[in-house]
């Protein structure tokens, strides 16, 4: 196909999204829902067989140099281990072979590569349930959220990218005719602007979110010109893997040389990541994971351009709320959805001693915690909502962190058990634990993250102060997410004014199918970069624009 | 006066300069020519006696707390001393002011902020000859340079800084109502997006461009929302005090308190500079310097924003000429200008073994050399011409290194001298030396920066190798700009190519007064931020867009 042609085919998407993006109103380029009305009767058994013919066996379907040995050790949260391996590829070849794939790629126009990367986004989303298996079955999120979350959402995140790129490359005039007048003459000048890409990205995979928390740094990375190494975590690889071979093959057939992005299998006990962030080629760096590593590898890669999405502490502070039902119920679910696993679940609910207004008149804070307790219970035991919500804990150490939060000897609102699963009697399970923590004197423990279904409730002695605690985490430890409940107008602003301030998001009384922990691409920006939780924003200018710079070529017309 | 007529007051301007910012076309918002007509008959004298009035006594202008000793020791490289002295402040007092000023400056919108620095920078304008008095005595510019690089282009860069910030800034819907359907409801969010500065920034100046280089970083800064400490060299702080004493007054004026900006003089034993960057809440870093100190910073401050401009190695390739008196001129006058001492000066003339082609036929290396040094002694034996365009040698370093280049064993083309200067008997000058480098041979010599008048020829074997060589040096050493002389178009498109490709600009066939010492704000992006040279681009979206982050508010407006 010309690239005309490819780049008319994709113009109404791309302009769709470039709308989307700069007015923040809703868009979502893929349906949501993983409906057969939607994607196929079929679609769904298909991509079931699909993610069993994978099991077991050699993973052969990347276009990309194999030099090493074959490695894989993923288990399924759900009790069964995946039992596929993927080729290895070394470090240094891997650099080589993008770099020599850069040279095709960085040549071609903004609007040809975006064009591209739409072109392979479309049909690679016709792996969607593939991708949703695998994501189950790697990170232990129930099937519709592994749907979502590695398929519309991500892919609507990484279109978000591409359009966000192109704005930014496009933005200044790519040639212009300067005049300048000096005494009588008159000197011109042509110029024009060339966008010079960084050098190579990398991209380190986390293990909960494999897709949505790399394809915003993969496309942004693509888009302006550099080629991209990506790097999943070693036990959710598979739908990295699935990602990149599509991806790959669909750059084949148009002519262009797939190792523009390469897959970089590893192993928990040899995770390459600072093999590959250190390496003089890589110039820009995403990150998603842990605070205390994303920490070191900001500090240790002084020079380089890096972005990182370290989870914060995110609080809710519950001040009056004019439907108590609907909050509590929207605040379980928060609670609950992927078993707390998410950089984006609520970790501490804050509220005033003296109670919470409500239209039925005030609730004391126990009232409320049992409340909130019997609001989780009933989600818990819904046994058709419960273990899809909740779905499986990835890791291992979530369990034992779980574990260790019973055990710091603060009152048990709520404990954690198990949850048997109708379809997977092995899996690893837990339902939240809310423990009550002391005001301030506690803080050692709720004022830092522990990932997983683990929260805090915390009694402040009024709501001003509630709220300057929450804006104190925010500044210390950072937050990706916040929430308010109130109906006092006066405070809400007071809220909005310092959270914001303090460079975290506010979520204003949310009730019925909207969440916390669930951002929108072309609308919400995911991680504003200006906390502890990380540098990235999901996206924003700076986010592509530090991924490219732009060349001056000037030429004497005329000088007389 | 109130913000929105004081909005409207530059609106116009403002405009103006972001769709100069955008169409890269000429654009002057101030005029460059120090001349009576424009700035007013009696503009100069009196610049001088407000100059000559700040001598030898302590500097008083300043609206900053101080907390310290009296300090500064500068002296002219015309040959005496200013005997001025500043009043210290503690880095400590300087960040907790500038964080308590900013709690004020973060809350105007980014049209509030835009208006008060353009009447800020417009109310500074009328220091343009005491500025340019004070660059020339600290720095040893020529006096026209001196106007010009502290006055009109300096303050342009300052304005394209202001545009691009607020163009950043405003790019996304500042708030949006956002529905989605789901089964057969809707849910109804009202969006507000929230731009929030990084923190306080830091921005460390250099001795020999004080205005011009610092400017854009400290009015990125400020337009973003940030608070900024400024740190200039030791020996160049005059033009910066006089700048900033200012800026305060027009700021303190307008009811907005005057820290936001804040001057922090130092000394040669004591300069600062590790102390301010290092500062936990100093969060962006903007360095001007030589190259090893600059990514000595890169590297330990690691998780800050930081963009640097540290000097490159400039080469000129002097492939063929359609008018060679022409090409020799305009190359005579580029490594005349301030000696050298401009990280945009040509360090390195590469031409191909075989001759130069001329429209008068082929002329050998050894003949295009001799021509050469003929037309820098016109430049230099000038006397009109010769002493303000050489100016004086700023530092007693770039002496030594002149006189370290000449004793390098290479064969000396011109060598180096005094220049008298009519009016400074005492000045410190030299002369540009030419040197011949062996082709290769002598990289370790051509191959790294000699900042001041030094210059080496180098014999390619053929054009072709000679572009290899200018796109190796960018490479590995980086370069502010590149020349290229040419008359064959094959040959030029591929030295653009290849040149851009590598991450530097390129002038092509300069001629007339056009120089490649010089990039012109709103036009050409200075420093591409893509090579060893340096970080920063002034001015681009990255350049602007790393300083703040946007936090998104969302509320629940319907939910049924």
């Amino acid at each position: 196909m010309a690239w005309e042609e490819l780049i008319d085919k994709h113009a109404g998407t791309l302009a769709q999204a470039i709308a989307a993006v700069r007015e923040r109103t809703f868009y979502a380029h893929w349906a949501e829902i993983p409906s057969g009305k939607i994607y196929g009767e079929d679609a769904n058994e298909k991509g079931r067989h699909r993610f069993e013919s994978l099991l077991n066996k050699p993973f052969r379907e990347l276009l990309q140099v194999h030099d090493g040995a074959w490695v894989g050790r993923e288990e399924s949260p759900y009790g069964f281990p995946l039992g596929i391996e993927y080729p290895q590829i070394s470090v240094a070849t891997a650099v080589e072979r993008a770099q020599r794939a850069q040279q095709q790629w960085r040549r071609l126009s903004a609007r040809q590569r975006a064009a591209i990367l739409i072109e392979a986004l479309e049909q690679t989303a016709a792996e969607f349930f593939p991708l949703a298996y695998a994501t189950m079955h790697t990170t232990g999120q129930g099937f519709v959220m592994a749907f979502q979350a590695s398929g519309p959402h991500a892919f609507d995140r990484a279109l978000e990218a591409v359009a966000t790129g192109v704005v930014a490359l496009e933005y200044f005039a790519g040639e212009a005719l300067w005049r300048k007048s000096f005494g009588k003459g008159e000197i011109v000048l042509h110029k024009r602007f060339v966008t010079v890409p960084k050098g190579l990205g990398a991209v380190i995979g986390c293990s909960t979110f494999p897709l949505w928390n790399a394809l915003p740094g993969v496309f942004a990375n693509l888009v302006t010109g550099n080629g991209c190494l990506w790097k999943p975590h070693p036990l959710a690889m598979l739908p990295v893997a699935l990602f990149v071979a599509r991806f790959q093959q669909v750059l084949d057939a148009l002519g262009v040389d797939p190792h523009v992005l390469v897959f970089l299998p590893c192993t928990p006990e040899e995770p390459l990541t600072w093999e590959v962030v250190e390496h003089p080629a890589v110039r820009i760096v995403d990150y998603t994971g842990g605070p205390a590593f994303g920490a070191e590898l900001e500090r240790r890669l002084g020079g380089k351009v890096v972005f990182t999405e370290k989870a914060g502490v995110n609080s809710v502070l519950v001040h009056s709320v004019s439907n108590l039902g609907a909050a509590l119920e929207n605040l379980a679910f928060s609670l609950c959805l992927y078993s707390g696993q998410m950089c984006t679940a609520p970790q501490n609910i804050i509220a005033p001693e003296e109670g919470i207004e409500t239209p039925e008149g005030k609730l004391s804070v126990a009232a409320f915690a049992e409340r909130l307790v019997s609001a989780i219970d009933a989600l818990v035991q819904n046994p058709k909502a419960g273990p899809p919500t909740l779905g499986a804990i990835q890791s291992e150490r979530t369990l034992q962190r779980v574990r260790q939060a019973e055990a710091l000897g603060l009152p048990v609102l709520r404990g954690s058990a198990s949850l048997s699963h109708p379809d997977f009697p092995h899996a690893r399970t837990a339902t939240p634990v809310l423990l009550e923590a002391r005001w301030q004197e506690d803080r050692a423990f709720y004022g830092r993250e522990w990932f997983g279904p683990i929260a805090f409730l915390v009694r402040a002695p009024d709501a001003e102060q509630a709220l300057a605690e929450m804006v104190h985490l925010v500044q210390t430890v950072g937050a990706l997410v916040t929430a308010v409940y109130t109906t006092d107008e006066h405070f809400k602003e007071r809220a909005i004014a310092s959270i914001t301030e303090a460079g975290a998001p506010v979520a204003l009384n949310f009730v019925g199918p909207v969440w916390i922990n669930q951002s929108a691409a072309y609308s919400d920006f995911h991680g504003a970069g200006v906390n502890a939780a990380g540098s990235a924003s999901f996206t924003d200018l700076a986010y592509v624009s530090a991924r490219f710079g732009i060349v001056h070529v000037r030429e004497i017309v005329r000088a007389e």
